[in-house]
C-alpha cells in the first residue's frame, strides 16, 4: 500500500449558530492547513501513486471556493453547519469527483484547524 | 469515516530499572506530547465528531495524574515499568472510560518522547 | 541576554477593505498562531526570565478580547485595518500593559498566519 | 495495536528522465525526512514494541546506502526511476529484512520530501 | 521594529569538492526550505510591512533559478562553493535587487537544509 | 551577518524546589529540544560559518553530560535550581569553552522545554 499527501491551507470565516458550539457561535475564523492524501495498493507504470503536480492541481481546484471565504454566505454550505467535518467532507467530495474515473485511489482529506486540533475525513470505497 | 485530533502534553520523571534500557535505566524525564484521536464512522447532529471543548476536557481528565508527576513513584505504574507504550496504553484506558457510554468511538493515543521517536496505542474495539 | 518564549492561539474573522489587499478584501479568518517573547539581559533570584506561569497568564489576558472575535465589529480596531501586522502590535501593547512595572524586560509578539507566513513586532524600548 | 515511529535523513541527489515528470526530469535532489514505524499487536517482554535504539539502528543500516548519494549512479536503483515512492520502498524493503525473523511485526515508511508533499509505503503482510 | 517572514522551498542537486566536506563531497542534493523576512522600523499606509502577495512573489522571482537546478552546472554558482550560506547569500542579493527602491527595508534569508541544520544571512544594511 | 544552527535533544529529570515553581517543585522531567546558534560576520575560506560536523559533534560534546540525567544530582548544578534557563547557560558556556581559540564566533542556545514554552540564551560577546 502506498500513499501520497500534499498539503495547502485556507483562510476561512464562519459562524456557528447552535448553542453547542458556545463562544465559536459568533463570526470568528480559521486558517485550515488542509493535507489531501491519496492511496493506492500498487504505483502506476511512472513509479508514482500520481504525479505530484496533479495531485496539487486537484488539491488546489477542491479548494478554490474556500479562499478567503465567508463560509455563511457560501451557497454550498447553505442551510448546513460548516464545522471542520463538515468541511473536510466537502473538500473529500471535491477530490472524489476528481477522482471518478480512478475509483481505486482512496482518499483522506486532514484538516488543522490550530495547533491544537484537528480533524480527518476518509472518503468511503467507491464503487 | 472521521476523526478528530486533540493534543496537551505532561512533563514527567521516571527510570525503566532493566540493564535491557541502557543508558535510561537511570532516573531521566521526558515531556510527552500526546495526541488523542477520537474516530467515528458518521457525524453527530451537530456535524462533529465530538465537541472539541469536550474532547479537549477528557484528554485533561486523562493526563491529570501526570502532570509534573515522578511515575516511579505514582501509584498507578507500581510494579510495572512506565515505558512510553504503557504511558499510552494508560493514557488510552483513561479516555476509554470517560467514553464508556459511546462505545461506538474510536480512540487512538500517540506520545511524542522526542523529536526523532513517538508511539501509538490504539485502544480495541470496545463491544 | 536571556528570553522566554510561550504560545498560545486565537481564531478570529475580519475583512481588509482596502482595494490593496485583493481578495482579502472581503470577510475572511485566520487561526493566529501567537507567540509572546520576553527577553532580559540578567534572570532574577529564581533563575528565571519570568515564571512561565505568569508568561501564559499574561499572554492569556492579552488575548483574551480577540478569542473567536470578528475584527470588523471590536471596538479597539474600529477605524483601523486589522492586519496581521496591526494584530502584533495590539498584543505587543497589552502585553507591555501588564509589564509597565518591569519596563527592562523586552517583548516580541509574532503571529503565524498560515504555514507560509508569519509577522512580529517588537515593543519600543520602554523608559 | 501499538506502533513505535523513528526518524532520520538523507541528502540525495537524482534525475527523473521521464517527460512525465516535467522539471523533475533533469539532475536535482532532496532532503527525504524519513520515519519508520514498527506496529505490533501486543507489547514485549519489556513493555515495548521494539527498543528504540535497536529501531534506530536499523532505520540506520537501512538508509546507509542512501547517504549524500546520487541515485543515478547507485546499483539498488540501475534501470528503475527512483521516485519518492520507489525510494520508500526500497527503504520498507531493507527494513523488512532486518526483522526476517520477527513477520508479526508491521512496518511502513513515510518519506517527507518538501513542506507540501510526503509519500508512504506500508510492507505487505509477511508469512 | 516589524517584520514579514514569508517561505517556499527548492530541490537543488550539487557538490561540494574539496576534502573539507567528507561525505558531501560527491553529488548529493538537498530540499531548502527557504525563509525570507524583511523588517522595518514602521509599517506603511496599508498597515504592513509588505503586502503578502508582493512578498511572496519576490520570493518565488529570487528561487526561480534554483528550482530542480543542478547547482555544479549553474553560472551563478561557477567557481564556488554552493554550500547553504554560500546559497543563502546569492538568495539574499536578489531580494535586495527586487527591494533597491526600498533600502530601508532589512531582509534576512533562512535555509533549513535538514531537519537538523539551517543556516541564516542577514543582509547588510543599504545605503 | 550568517549564522548555522544545528539542533539534538536531550531527557533529563529534575526539581525546582522553591515554592516559587508551584506544581514544577517535585520531581519531574523534560525532553529538552536543543539548539545551537553560531554567527559570524564573514565566512570562512569554505564559504561556511562551521562545518556542519564540528558543529555537530561541539553540540554533542556540550550535552554529553545531559544525556539521561537526574539533574538534582548532578554534580554541575549542585546548589543551583536547573531551571530551563540555567540548563541554557550551562550548554552555552560549555559551547564557548569548545569554541575558545574562535571568539568572533557567536553562540546562542535555544531550548524548547515543551510544544508552548521555548527558552534562549546568548552567549556576551567574548574578548
Amino acid at each position: 500500500m502506498y500513499s501520497l499527501t500534499v498539503n495547502d491551507h485556507v483562510m476561512i470565516a464562519h459562524s456557528l449558530p447552535d448553542e453547542f458550539f458556545g463562544p465559536a457561535q459568533g463570526m470568528h475564523g480559521a486558517t485550515l492547513t488542509v493535507e489531501a492524501t491519496f492511496t493506492r495498493a500498487e504505483l502506476d507504470e511512472h513509479a508514482v501513486v500520481l504525479d505530484i503536480g496533479q495531485a496539487m492541481e486537484m488539491l488546489d481546484d477542491a479548494l478554490s471556493p474556500l479562499h478567503y471565504a465567508n463560509l455563511d454566505e457560501h451557497p454550498d454550505f447553505a442551510g448546513k453547519l460548516s464545522t471542520t467535518e463538515a468541511t473536510a467532507h466537502y473538500i473529500g467530495q471535491r477530490l472524489a469527483d476528481s477522482l471518478s474515473d480512478q475509483p481505486d485511489v482512496g482518499i483522506t482529506v486532514t484538516l488543522t484547524e490550530n495547533p491544537r486540533a484537528k480533524v480527518a475525513y476518509t472518503v468511503p470505497e467507491r464503487p
